[in-house]
């Protein structure tokens, strides 16, 4: 099959893109089956065609598209993030700002040294090649992102609120650290680290988080600036449209520019983006940018797992590692449990703490909440790949021993932990949390993309926002109750200066303006 | 400012997104001007930036992406033409459909043949590098690709339904005319034409139509049927919407792969899919495709206009070039000479012959409708730009003398006609058609993206096939009358066929199933 080099991107792309459709085609039919996700449908039939190609090229190649870390980063990342922010309850998402931090930033942290020095003394055992202290720390980074979007199909926001919102926004947080991490272990020398450069790292970590933060914040609050002030949609809805798509990209690619963590800043513009742009344009924009924003992202979460199955079956890597099959099988076992011990590590004291600080008994995590909560942060996936090939090859070629088996083992885990957590989670889900909802679960578990179904404007954050500006909050009338309730009190004062400073000037609920022509409440209550 | 290599992407795509923003924003505030769209806004900021980027650089370069020609035909140009057909008024555009194909295909035959033989003959006699007859017949394919982006942003569909859909129409075929064209020049040896080989050609061109077309409509058909079958929305908005998307590429990449018309194709798959397809998905889904594909487009339109204004100033072409800036002159003036000639000698005859065969009196085109129709295929824009570096450039560099002033001079001819007969279109439009229409001009002019301003669903194509489908065609009584309204007659039994067997097969209006929770009809009526 001696393709022209010419040809070959049509070709690859054509049946690529095929196999997209297929993926959800497939992921139609069996929406209702207990097992299967769309996940695991893409990384099976890239897989199966990974074998196809294998035996049509006579061994030469199983892939494609050779896997290319800009495709992944500046591409199909960011519309996973954004969309996350622009469709996360907000409400949930900030009342339970504290635990999301406690679960995403610290025990993210705490997963990242026991997965490092695990590995840095298990792996001095096993016969594989060299490894300076820089690969053990970003081992650790790479092993402490979780995908938590296996379990986002299977979690439904309605029944199971609390949960949801927790596995959500740490597995955003969680994402956003490893990456930050990782960054900082690339930038870092760290063959002799002192007590200065450790205190620089944490500095370099925290000027990260913060001003990457305010520069989704930023971005945000400027293109609601903007199509409040010229009402776009007056004339074009197309303009308002192209212009969100295209300030939200530039928040991430301005992140990129700066060395900030481009992946929170999206994150961060897609939440102001939701809360104040999306009010501002017509109803047309708006039903159009929540499921265009939904798709792309839809669309990018398949195409990674499609990529990922094909890319398993690489020969090359293979061929490396084949010579010793013990150690790798070894380095993925290690690898693997090093992963349940990091998440427990980390998941069941930081339940505790969260447990001490929460008054409500409603509120605090029960055992069963708890191994839910680790279980959903067991599954590796798409930024673990692409973070190992960052560190392990150089232009996709893997010649060093140690390098290979980082890489196969890398994909042994993302392929076991996707494949058999995954097909485990929906049973082991609906056990451990039978007791509150077993009936609801049953009737409405063909909807896991609960957000984008019909009527697609009534399930969102928008509504949660609203209720939160009535008399679910508590007003503080007291400094005792500020000290016991300060998320809400926080929320309180929030919400006072955003009705009173912040609306006014970006627009949102209640102060967009008056948009001739488009029936814009009807659709909202 | 040297720039590390790693970087210059990133920095590259964040300024030109940047710059994408401020054309959106920009062609809103200038909006009412009489003079502008946003062609002429992105041109003339991606002229600025590249004179910034030129003293920056020290005149070392001009543009921030080296244009790719892959870039442009398989990312750029698909969702521009795809969304041509998804948006067409299908009532207007098949009624018109034999003058359509005259003027698209007959016409673009006959610019070519003119601008061919012309270039053949006057450039003989000006001092430029070596050309050979491939060359000259490229150069009458380049030059035959108008660019009516610019024209339908001053048309009006409301007001001059006639002139718009035979511009709009025009514009399509003409592309694919041009395009398929080119591609075959390149593909025979022209050197010696026989008749047997022009036979052979011709034969090949008819077949590249036929086929093109009907793989778009097959690939159209598909999409309908799994929609309709499966009903997917009953699950998940997003699969529907990325189900579209896809298969619409889809179409396009099988052309592309199996060397046929792909922009044919997706034109056609356009037109299906809003046909039958685009009945069966949910409301949400509806606005969703309606929005996001024209959305797509726009910003495809104003990412090419904005390269092409950037790349006007490649240092590296112009230094070629200088050193005879007479020949440069006359070339680019022999060809804006012979583009005003070609569409004449193609507008004016056609329009005779049309006449000639309506019977209707209000039909018939009276000589400032010509002369409107004449004009509003001036414009050569991106498809000319891409055309010609596909012929005359080898990897973006341009050596011969010869070579490169073809590419300057085809820089030239975009920028001038864009620039000075785009300025002059609104006016002139204005003053031709102005005994009809002046007042309602003035008032709607505010609104060239008709189609999508809100509502989104009553200006569409969809009302116009409703009323299609009650009394507007006269039932054919008699021979006589088959042979005077053709068209009409073949609308009526293609009707029948329609609602008797394709409608209960692929869906489309009053065939969707039903979808529960979604309030279908109140946006329709």
């Amino acid at each position: 099959m001696a393709l022209e080099p010419d040809q070959a991107p049509v070709d690859s792309i054509t049946l690529f893109v095929a196999l997209l459709c297929s993926c959800i085609v497939l992921g139609h039919l069996l929406e209702k089956n207990r097992w299967f996700n769309e996940s695991i449908i893409a990384l099976a039939i890239g897989l199966c065609t990974g074998i196809v190609i294998l035996f049509t090229t006579e061994g030469q190649r199983s892939h494609l598209l050779v896997f290319n870390e800009e495709l992944f980063f500046i591409y199909l990342l960011p519309p996973i993030i954004f969309n996350a922010g622009f469709q996360v309850k907000k409400k949930q998402f900030f009342h339970n700002f504290v635990t999301i931090i406690l679960f995403g930033a610290v025990g993210t942290l705490i997963s990242f040294v026991i997965i490092s020095i695990g590995t840095m003394k298990l792996f001095k055992k096993l016969d594989i090649g060299f490894l300076d202290i820089g690969d053990y720390l970003a081992l650790g980074a790479i092993f402490s992102a979780t995908d938590s979007v296996c379990t986002l199909q299977v979690l439904n926001q309605d029944e199971t609120p609390l949960l949801y919102s927790i596995v959500f926004g740490e597995g955003v947080v969680n994402d956003a650290t490893s990456i930050v991490l990782f960054n900082a272990i690339q930038k870092f020398d760290l063959s002799h680290i002192t007590s200065s450069i450790f205190m620089e790292f944490m500095g370099n970590f925290l000027y990260f988080f913060i001003t990457s933060t305010l520069l989704g914040v930023a971005v945000g609050l400027v293109s609601a600036y903007i199509i409040k002030k010229l009402y776009i949609g007056r004339h074009s809805t197309d303009r308002e449209v192209s212009l969100m798509i295209l300030m939200a990209y530039l928040s991430y690619m301005m992140a990129e520019l700066f060395d900030l963590s481009s992946i929170l800043t999206v994150f961060f513009c897609g939440i102001v983006m939701s809360h104040y742009t999306w009010h501002n344009v017509t109803e047309g924009s708006r039903i159009t940018t929540k499921h265009a924003f939904a798709t792309l992202s839809f669309i990018s979460e398949i195409f990674i797992f499609l990529y990922v199955g094909m890319d398993a079956l690489d020969i090359e890597k293979w061929q490396v590692v084949i010579k010793s099959p013990g150690t790798s099988a070894g380095v993925s076992s290690i690898l693997l449990g090093l992963v349940l011990l990091g998440r427990a590590a980390s998941v069941f004291p930081l339940s505790f703490i969260s447990n001490l600080i929460k008054r409500s008994q409603s509120d605090k995590f029960t055992l069963n909440q708890q191994v839910t909560i680790w279980w959903a942060g067991l599954m590796r996936g798409s930024v673990s790949v692409a973070l190992a090939y960052n560190q392990f090859t150089r232009s996709g070629r893997t010649q060093l021993l140690g390098n290979a088996i980082m890489i196969t083992s890398t994909i042994s885990v993302v392929l076991f932990s996707t494949v058999v957590f995954g097909l485990m989670t929906k049973p082991l889900i609906r056990l451990l949390l039978s007791s509150k909802h077993l009936s609801s679960t049953t009737s409405s578990e063909s909807f896991p993309y609960k957000p984008m179904t019909d009527p697609p404007l009534t399930a969102n954050g928008q509504t949660a926002d609203h209720e939160t500006g009535g008399n679910n909050i508590p007003r503080p009338t007291s400094l005792r109750m500020l000290l016991t309730t300060p998320a809400n009190t926080v929320h309180y004062y929030w919400r006072k200066f955003d009705d009173s400073v912040m609306r006014p000037l970006f627009g949102g609920r209640g102060f967009a303006p008056y948009a001739p022509g488009s029936p814009t409440e009807p659709l909202l209550h």
